[in-house]
């Protein structure tokens, strides 16, 4: 009973049509999804563990879809987290999930294109942006297929917002010194990288993602320093599964911690 | 006595003072070497082994040192393979390495700075450029330090030519769609690929290289295509030691091939 009153209240407080309410992992944070418009991934959840957070500062995630990125952020450091979002039911659906976690004072979503996030929230004034950024360009055939309007072409191709536009917006925000993350797909690694040392932003540190040991990477992760001095790390490749459908013990702690037991994300998590 | 015989005819014939003949592995090449002068290292191996061939066509590899790459890549491939190297002591051994094989048909070893290769020897001519650069910058404190005419100081460091002038040079060689391929220090993937792009080069092929599965790459082994359309394969990742200070099953493969016991590669080359 206690159970049906909170979904029903939930339903009625917080969810649209055809929302509904995940956990992220062992963090104790509720998350707002949808699989007709947006639910997060497991790039997200990576680059949110990846990426090197000062304890204070301002933090900006552009291009935060349900605000899955600054909600797990917000686990790990006490900085004032922004949240960009150009589609305004992915922005709503953010704003209701930060309200859900009681975190409107550390989390602020803007429905705003991060194209003009500088101009309108301040150049070079941030400490650290992050963005999963669109992987995909899109080529003329393309285009006829592909929906415009539609969430998750929007989130996947880039359709609003190009891999150089995320770039220059990205350096445009940071303070000189000042640090971003991006996970992307592996195949862009050279654009990124080159891209990134054409607005200054220097990439130090690289991790290559494979599904397993044996195989290719599919995404990779990178952090860059604004003004920084050209040297880069190599991390250690991350490696998600282990033998057959079984995660490694590394996607395992960054899922749920250090402590916990192996059990399957993919039941307590809805996508990924 | 057949023994002792051989080895005095070779170093009246073939050997100068302080150098000494190697087998190279499995393949039944012989290679003058030289610990004063110069002896061949992992890296040259890995990227002997990386580096996709044509059947025929043509080859040139970029600072040479003692021949060790095209002395491999004679093994792979029926194309006409060049060697360039600026040091004469070093060129000298090449050159005495390959009619040690019998490969002067196949292999031309040229004493000339490889900056003066494409003039010298003609632009876009080539099928394929490897080449095992210079991985270290040249600061000012250093130069003081290094003695400009010492060979392993200007295999190791910027002294003759720098990472920008290498890919130049190789771009300049290759025919359109032409592949190169460099085998470098990690720490410096991101400057190597932006300047392989500013000179036209798109990076293809990506492998990193870690001492172990869980330690950062100290190398990566890149390859490109002139005038190629982006797109980056990211290779599962090449881990050089297994458990203690023994090879990995790959590592134990590309030095003897897939059908030999795994016997210690330190005790038939003398230095990787």
């Amino acid at each position: 009973m206690e159970q049906e009153k909170w979904q029903s209240e939930l339903q009625q407080k917080w969810l649209l049509s055809g929302e509904r309410m995940d956990e992220l992992m062992h963090h104790g944070i509720k998350i707002i999804q949808s699989d007709e418009v947006f639910s997060f991934s497991m790039d997200a959840v990576l680059l949110s563990h990846f990426v090197r957070l000062p304890r204070g500062g301002k933090i900006i995630d552009l291009g935060t879809g349900n605000g899955v990125i600054p909600l797990l952020l917000s686990t790990r450091t006490s900085a004032q987290i922004e949240g960009v979002e150009i589609q305004e039911r992915l922005a709503s659906m953010a704003t209701r999930s930060v309200q859900l976690n009681r975190l409107q004072e550390q989390i602020t979503i803007h429905h705003m294109d991060m194209k003009e996030a500088p101009v309108r929230l301040g150049y070079g004034q941030y400490d650290v942006v992050t963005c999963n950024p669109p992987y995909m360009p899109v080529t003329q055939p393309e285009l006829a297929h592909l929906n415009k309007r539609e969430p998750v072409a929007i989130a996947r191709h880039e359709l609003l917002v190009t891999m150089e536009e995320v770039v220059r917006a990205s350096s445009e925000l940071l303070r000189y010194g000042g640090r971003v993350a991006y996970v992307y797909h592996a195949s862009r690694l050279a654009e990124l990288m080159y891209t990134m040392r054409t607005y200054r932003i220097e990439p130090k540190r690289l991790r290559t993602v494979h599904p397993r040991a044996h195989l290719e990477a599919n995404m990779v992760l990178v952090e860059g320093v604004r003004n920084g001095r050209p040297e880069l790390k190599v991390l250690p490749p991350l490696i998600v599964y282990a033998d057959g459908e079984q995660y490694t013990k590394e996607i395992m702690e960054i899922y749920y911690g250090k402590d916990e037991d192996n059990t399957d994300p993919s039941r307590t998590t809805s996508s990924h």
